[in-house]
């Protein structure tokens, strides 16, 4: 089975994004946010049915690890309320997704991140996700303030309550940042990959997995510039006296193979270990149009993997094999339904 | 001949850098810094002899376009005047290694940015290394708060002033941040590539190169991530309504090779023109030891080069002829010469 590991659903109905666009509102003029609309099944089935339902059939992958949209999690905007009541509406919605579709979809949470809070306040609502809504995960925001990095690296104790729930309910967390309020940042084009070449950096330089060996993140977009950089990475744990790469953060991370175009999937398997590679392709995300070189989608991510023509084994392991042993909850829904 | 267009004055003798301490502990105890030191032309030339100059001539390069030290340029600390007479003390430091070894080095200069100081206040130093010390071009540096990005967009019209006397000057820029005051980024594993790929994206973003066709920047390490994410960007031009890249940034931008392994130069190599690609390795600078994998410096960048096995116009072109296109004033320099 294909199972792509990064998904957002970025084809909500329209009366959500509204009533987040009236709760900002009501933020801003200090009164209380509307009630949150009624949204109809009928609707979310057709706002997935025609995009990400139609382009997975399209392209012959199975199952998508589906998260709230990631540009608009926006968590600089409003206060720590306004962010948990965004949330928990986002997580709703996936959920309903999942309930709609349970053989395609499977939730991961947004989380009601706000600069300067405690990550602790985000705990809760992984635990509602995971033990209520059956979610196998989280994206976390290292950047809440949505391009002013204000916050402390990832490998700072600050972060270790929220590690600590991640560890017992096992579950990992793709490190995703948000819209960027910072107009030296575009978000998809800067931002995003910024954070993904940032968070891998601040693993380097810390010792986070020393003191959490089962904990895991799925760094998007290939791993930022790791990658291409990858000899830069490892002469820079040389000369910061760290162990090699594999073992001092490849043991828990994985990249996912949202890189556009063949050269950059190409090099992707050639300097990273099959372990480390999970299948995803953000569709429907940051980049919809058709590559003229090609006449595909840009982000048709499977054709790029296709064409690395992958022996049977590796092949099962990129495309779904790695998912589920990141995943854990992900293999035991899959096992119960006998997948 | 090999021209290496990407080298910083990172072995400065001891007593420069002694001299920016008492400079910036002068600035923050309110007085008045002390004189410059006398430092001796054989402390420069040891300095250089010992580690450039060897290591250029053991990799069999000719000739290193030269700048201060990049992250000791940290135009963040102290103020306008202090970032002022930093980089005047450094831009005659780089003019003293090219007075010695006139074959072997040209200067580029750093610039008295201060954070939030105009772009103008630049001008008269650009000017004054390019016209009285015979520097080819400069740094500049698109996020002078070290890492907190408050500065606009290098495509902003606030910027113009400088564009206007680059042009004028007909020198390029490298694209070049200094050390980062942010503790999620690592300066040289994450500050140095993000604003790469930043730069890149507002250049995508934006129209700058219609209002300045003639102007020029060097993006270094391998233009960041973007080659990597060439499809990615590809896509985003697409999205935004942009031109093909071709036409709407690579008329006007290269990327150097300071990418420390052969599968990212390959990659380089792949997806960028060969018009758009000049040799660097940056050398002495972020990543000084040996793979263990090839037995040979990460930085040694022209073995991944010879790697590719060009036709000799090709290799040509890279390794001299684009940087003398790009740096004009290099090249007349050069045919002065009889080179």
């Amino acid at each position: 089975m294909i199972v792509d590991c990064h998904g957002h659903y970025t084809t909500a109905p329209a009366a959500h994004g509204r009533w987040r666009d009236a709760q900002v509102a009501a933020y801003e003029a200090g009164v209380s946010a509307p009630p949150y609309p009624a949204i109809s099944d009928d609707e979310i089935r057709e706002s997935i049915e025609q995009n990400q339902l139609r382009l997975l059939t399209e392209r012959g992958a199975d199952m998508t690890i589906f998260s709230p949209r990631a540009s608009a999690m926006a968590h600089h905007v409003g206060d720590e309320a306004v962010s948990a009541a965004w949330a928990r509406a986002c997580n709703d919605l996936v959920a309903r997704v999942v309930e709609l579709f349970p053989d395609t979809f499977v939730g991961v949470c947004q989380l009601p991140q706000s600069p300067g809070a405690p990550i602790e306040h985000s705990v809760a609502e992984l635990e509602r996700c995971v033990v209520e809504l059956g979610f196998v995960g989280c994206n976390l925001n290292p950047d809440p303030s949505g391009g002013r990095w204000t916050a402390p690296p990832l490998t700072d104790r600050s972060w270790y309550p929220f590690y600590e729930k991640m560890v017992e309910l096992d579950v990992p967390a793709m490190v995703h940042v948000s819209g960027s309020c910072n107009p030296a940042f575009h978000a998809t084009g800067a931002h995003y990959i910024n954070a993904d070449t940032t968070a891998f950096m601040q693993f380097l330089q810390g010792d986070l997995f020393a003191d959490f060996p089962a904990l895991r993140f799925v760094i998007p977009h290939g791993g930022g510039a790791v990658p291409y950089h990858w000899g830069r990475y490892r002469g820079l744990a040389d000369m910061l006296g760290k162990p090699p790469l594999r073992e001092h953060v490849m043991g828990n991370v994985v990249f996912d193979t949202c890189v556009y175009h063949q050269p950059g999937i190409d090099l992707l398997f050639e300097v990273v270990d099959l372990d480390n590679i999970v299948f995803g392709s953000e569709m429907v995300g940051a980049v919809r149009g058709i590559d003229p070189e090609t006449g595909h989608h840009f982000d048709d991510t499977l054709r790029y993997v296709d064409a690395l023509r992958l022996d049977d084994a590796s092949r099962a392991q990129v495309l779904s094999g790695n998912a589920r042993r990141v995943y854990p909850r992900l293999d035991a829904q899959l096992r119960a339904r006998g997948r």
